[in-house]
C-alpha cells in the first residue's frame, strides 16, 4: 500500500518517490519505471531473503545481480569498475535500467555506475535502510569514498524513482536502525521545529519500530529531503545545510576508516559537535544547546568524548569537499528547525568545541 | 584574433566556442572562464613548446599539470585515476578549473575527471588538434575507453568554453591533420551539401593549411556541431547523425587495438563503408556514392580493402553502445548533406558491404 507519493520537482528529471508498506513486493511499481528488456540489480548478500521476490518479478527481463560486500570500506572505484566491468560483460545496452537495491553504499555505487556506463543509464532505487530511505536515496547524489575523504569521486544523477517500503525495515539490526534516526533528528534540527519535537516525543515507539510512528517519521524526512533538493539541486545553496553535522561527521569516518562508526553515528557526534559551535558563536542559546544534545543522548547516541585527538579531527577536515579557498564553510543552527552556512569560523574555535569535555 | 564566437545553446549549460587565430596567447580570453585560485592542466609532453605560454598566464593561481601519454590507448580508467589522484594530493577544491590542453584524448578524459570530481568541477577545452577542435572538445561528450569497446565509460559534462586557435595546428604531424578532415568532410556529408561542394574545390588549399580555408573549414564544422548537440545534448536523437562512420569506425579502432588507425582514418574508412551501404540499401544515389569515395581518396584516405575480415568486424560492432535490443542503428544517407538512422540493416547486408572489393 502507497501511503504518500512525493514528488521530486526537478524539471526533465523529477521523479516519485513512493513512501509505504509492502510496496517492494507491489511489483507492477517496480515495472512501470523499467523501459528497456535489460535490468541489472545491485545488492548485497544479506537480503538473498527478499532477493527471490525480486528475480520472478524480473523473469521476462534479461535480469544479472551484482553483490557488493557489505560496508563503508567496500564503496571504492575498485568495487565501481567490477560493475561496469559486469555490465559489460553481459553486455547491457544504453536501454539497461540498474536497481540499487540495499542501504547507502549501494545506492551511492550503483548510482555512480549507472552515471557512467555509456555517459548515463537509468536507474532505481530501492534503499533497504533506514538510513538510505529517509536521505542517501533520495536526491541523485552518487559516489565511491577515496583514503582522503567521503565521496570525493562521484557525479550528479538522478533515479527514475524511489521505492521506500518500510516494511524492508522490520530486519534492521537494531544498530543500524538506530544510526538511521540520526539523519530523521537532522531534518527536525535544520528545517522543522514540529517535526524536532515530534520526534521528542515520540521517541519510544519510533525506537520499537511502532508502524505508524515510522511511517510518519519516514514520510517526513522524504518529504523535506526533496523540497531541499528540487530547489538547490547542485549542492550550490540550500542544500548545503543537509550537511549539518557531516563535515566533523566525514572527518571522523575518515580517522575511523570508515569502521569504527556508522555513517549515522559519525553525523549524530557531528551534530553534537556543531550543536556545541552553534552555542559557542552565540547563534543558538545554551538552552536549545542542552536540549538537542539529550534528545541525542536519549536516542542512544554517545557523547564525543570518545574522538580522535582534535588534531587529526581538525586535518582530516581540511579534505573535506566544503572546503573553498582554504576556509571550511560549516553549517550550524540560529534555532530548532533553522540552519545557516557559516564561512567565519576560525580554526581556534573549532579546536575549543574539540576539546570541551561536555 | 577571435574570428568567430559560436554559441552552444543549452539552458543553464550554455557556452561559446571561440575560433580565430592568435587566441590561444590572448589570455584574458582564458582568464575570464576561471572564477576560482587553483588551475589543474592535463597536457602533454610534446605540447611543452606552448606550455611556457599557459604556465606564465596562469603564474597567479595554484597550477598543477598532468602529463597524459600520447596515444589513444591512454584513455583509460587508470590514466583517469591517476588525474584524479594528482587533483587530491594537490589538495583542488570543488571550485577548481581544470583545462584540457591537448587532442581529443585529452580532452575527453580530462572532461570526465571533471564530471566526477568531487561531484563535477569547471573545465575549459583548448584542442590543439584538427579533429579535437572540429569534433571532441566541443558537445560536452567526455569517456574513457574499455578494451571492449570506444567510450563506454562516460558521462555528458558541458566545458565553461572551448578555445580553437588554428595556429595550433601549425605543428601538427601531417598525419594527424589530415585525419582531422575526415571529420570536417562528414559534416558536410550529414548536413551541409554547399560545404560539401566547397570541401571538393578547395582540397588543395585546406591540405596546405592555408590560414583562409582552414579557419571557414574549422569555423564551419564547428558550426555545425554546435547547431546539433544543441538540439539534442544527450544523444537521443538528432546527435546520431554524427555518428555517420562511427559505427563501422569504433570496430576498426578496436580491431586495430586503437593503434593500427587514427580515429579519423578509422572514420574516413567507415564513412566509405556506411556510403557504400547507403548505395547498396538504394538510399543513395550510385553517383552520389562514387562522388563521395573519389573525395575521400582525394583527401588521401585508404580503401577499405585493407580490412581485417568481416565476421571479426560484425563481432566488433556488437558492443557499440549504438545497439539497442540487439540490433544497429546505422547512420546512412539520402543525399549528400542528409544523412538518417536506419534501424533495418540486416546482417546480410552489412557482410556483403564488408566483403565487396570495390
Amino acid at each position: 500500500m502507497i501511503a504518500h507519493t512525493i514528488s521530486l520537482s526537478l524539471g526533465e528529471s523529477s521523479y516519485p518517490i513512493y513512501v509505504g508498506q509492502q510496496i517492494f513486493s507491489d511489483l507492477t511499481l517496480l515495472l512501470r519505471h523499467i523501459h528497456g528488456k535489460q535490468v541489472f540489480v545491485v545488492t548485497q548478500e544479506k537480503l538473498v531473503p527478499y532477493i527471490a521476490l525480486l528475480q520472478a518479478a524480473l523473469a521476462s527481463y534479461q535480469c544479472d545481480f551484482f553483490y557488493l560486500p557489505d560496508g563503508e570500506q567496500f564503496k571504492t572505484l575498485a568495487q565501481w569498475q567490477k560493475i561496469l566491468e559486469t555490465l559489460i560483460q553481459n553486455n547491457h545496452e544504453r536501454s539497461t535500467t540498474l536497481i540499487a537495491f540495499g542501504g547507502g553504499v549501494v545506492g551511492d555505487i550503483t548510482g555512480f555506475a549507472a552515471a557512467c556506463y555509456q555517459r548515463g543509464v537509468n536507474y532505481l532505487q530501492i534503499p533497504t535502510t533506514l538510513i538510505a530511505q529517509v536521505d542517501a536515496a533520495i536526491g541523485g547524489k552518487t559516489a565511491v569514498n577515496h583514503p582522503s575523504g567521503k565521496n570525493r569521486i562521484g557525479a550528479f544523477h538522478q533515479p527514475q524513482c524511489v521505492i521506500v517500503d518500510i516494511d524492508l525495515l522490520k530486519t534492521l539490526p537494531e544498530r543500524e536502525y538506530v544510526a538511521g534516526l540520526a539523519e530523521v533528528i537532522k531534518y527536525g534540527l535544520i528545517y522543522d521545529t514540529h517535526f524536532f519535537n515530534w520526534l521528542e516525543e515520540n521517541r519510544a515507539a519510533l525506537l520499537a519500530r511502532n508502524t505508524k510512528a515510522l511511517l510518519h517519521a519516514v514520510h517526513t524526512s522524504a518529504h523535506i529531503k526533496s523540497q531541499i533538493v528540487s530547489q538547490d539541486e547542485r549542492d550550490q545553496d540550500l542544500r548545503n545545510v543537509l550537511n549539518f553535522g557531516h563535515t566533523f561527521g566525514h572527518a571522523l569516518e575518515v580517522l575511523g576508516n570508515y569502521q569504527r562508526w556508522l555513517h549515522g553515528e559519525a553525523v549524530a557526534m557531528g551534530m553534537m559537535l556543531a550543536t556545541r559551535l552553534s552555542g559557542d558563536l552565540g547563534l543558538l542559546s545554551r538552552q536549545d544547546v542542552t536540549r538537542i544534545v539529550n534528545c541525542l543522548h536519549a536516542y542512544g547516541f554517545a557523547s564525543p568524548s570518545v574522538l580522535p585527538p582534535a588534531t587529526d579531527i581538525l586535518k582530516a577536515m581540511q579534505h573535506d569537499k566544503k572546503v573553498r579557498d582554504g576556509k571550511i564553510n560549516f553549517i550550524l543552527l540560529t534555532a530548532i528547525g533553522r540552519a545557516e552556512k557559516i564561512a567565519t569560523v576560525t580554526k581556534v574555535q573549532l579546536q575549543a568545541v574539540l576539546e570541551s569535555d561536555s
